[in-house]
């Protein structure tokens, strides 16, 4: 999405389309528009940074505070099982259809998950996303791409991610699928 | 929707947020608009005044040739039944789940459908919508509201109409849910 | 749905194809089937006559307190405008938008309504489905055909009826598209 | 889903709400069921099998021609860009979001996709899924968890996968989201 400050002038009829058509009559839209996956998406990053930077100045418990605030506005596991398959984490524990098993992933501290670290407190200082292709089928939308991540070394972490969003009764976009994995590697 | 040929101008920041913001990534979009509701809506009116033009000009051979073309593409009877009571039927021939019964109920002539006389060869010279509110859930909207039918007369027939539809596969917007009635007349 | 006492034997492996089909596996379903599309309809006809119950037992306050009750659970105006035309209204307060518009029709009583008497005040004995036809678009499904309600005196007034309805995020499908009115009467 | 030669009788009443419920009311059925992604993932299973058993007898020439039919009908790509991160994928051509380097990911052979060897090609003997959680979200379903693939040496690789299908216009579970990885190997 390329911004300008120059001003763009249409013929009106043309804008029409574009606009909002019916001011004056009541919608409800339950459908995901393009514009609403890519906030969501962008929302996911900052809210990566914040726990890390929360846990900056708060420690693990100020990070987990906010975790689990994050995961509940940005998650969906109050509608069911979430299918979350982490970057970093292995058998028997790959899988976290669980919100437990989400917030020990990005926090660790969890005995029941011992593997987990915390993914959210390694000191990330930039995210950002580079979408291979989108796919919205109306109440529920994909994404599938590239994250990269930078490290307070400078160093670079780039991820393959997929991510599947519905959109709830209160009109916000949850994360129901999140596949992430580090890159095929050949031998 | 106002239009008017006077040119608006906005800043271009503005005007990102309702362009497709992802220019070079490939999307597949199968959720509906509002904007593709409206132009839905609008194109049943413009072909009924076709099919009406049609007989005019064809006879009836003509306004059914034309009728078929639009029931192909702007109804979903390619997708299963569609929920379809016509302003005008009369029991037991009140819903029109099949292809030929709105075929009948649009130009008549059909033994099968004897009461149908041909809604759309009454001679309609404007066809126009009032909403009175949308409701789009993902891959299928509906509307609710006025459509007010102008005769050769002059004379003004107004029923309320609600109208669903789903996209196929093709990207196009096809009715599934079409009820209409007259008004209501206390005795 | 006829009901029987009688039993029925299935081979298990037909059967295995009805019943959940894998057990241990958590799963979130938003979808709607055809079997809660019905027990949704049989709700609205049971609501309606306890209702009338109410009334009969508590007067109008006690209807007003049950309707409201219903209205919250069936209807989806938490979700935004629900497409509501009843059978009976008239213009220009022929569509019901809001939660008061429903209320008003139903158990009547409100000076901002004048011309609603009430509905489910009448004195309905009992009220029958015969639908035509249903389409389920995944996270919507519509039904299209007869209710029938028997008065007091035994006496059946029965109308044209479409629902629609979206299944909420607690599971529960809400009615968000309501058109109903009396058969077409040629003069 | 455990299946058994018994037979197992229930009251018919309980019955009902499994079968079809209104047998003689046509019915449009766009929603997903559990029961249709089972069949759609063995499917997939049962595919690659197949290209495998086309190329033992008749080549790459004939595992492509299967492959390139399997692609149509069990892929979306009729539909718009697919989600399609296969396993052994290498930047920067991780995402095959065409039917081109779909194909060229199964059978091999195509110099514009110089590391692809055919994964299909190699001789797999047996494919097995073991679900992580399922959800569906009405006219999408994503499942997620592990396939086991079994070769010709015994040995088994294991891959952590998430699938995502919309029901295409002619009623068929097509996959639109596709993105697999090798566990992660902790070093």
């Amino acid at each position: 999405m390329k911004k300008s400050l120059s001003r763009i002038c249409l013929p009106a009829v043309l804008l029409a389309a574009a606009l909002p058509a019916v001011a004056d009559v009541p919608v409800a839209n339950r459908a995901i528009t393009q514009a609403e996956v890519l906030a969501a998406q962008q929302g996911w990053c900052q809210a990566l940074l914040d726990i890390g930077a929360a846990h900056a100045q708060g420690g693990r418990a100020a990070a987990k505070a906010l975790a689990e605030k994050v995961i509940d506005t940005a998650y969906g596991y109050q509608l069911g099982p979430v299918l979350f398959k982490p970057t970093l984490t292995v058998a028997p524990q790959t899988f976290r259809t669980t919100k437990a098993g989400a917030l020990a992933y990005f926090v660790g501290g969890d005995p029941a998950f011992p593997k987990d670290e915390g993914f959210a407190l390694k000191g990330w200082t930039r995210c950002e996303i580079s979408n291979s292709a989108l796919f919205i089928a109306g109440d529920s939308a994909s994404t599938q791409g590239n994250v990269s991540f930078t490290g307070k070394d400078g160093k670079v972490t780039t991820v393959d991610k997929t991510w599947s969003y519905v959109k709830d009764d209160a009109g916000r976009l949850r994360i129901v699928v999140h596949h992430s994995s580090l890159p095929n590697t050949p031998r």
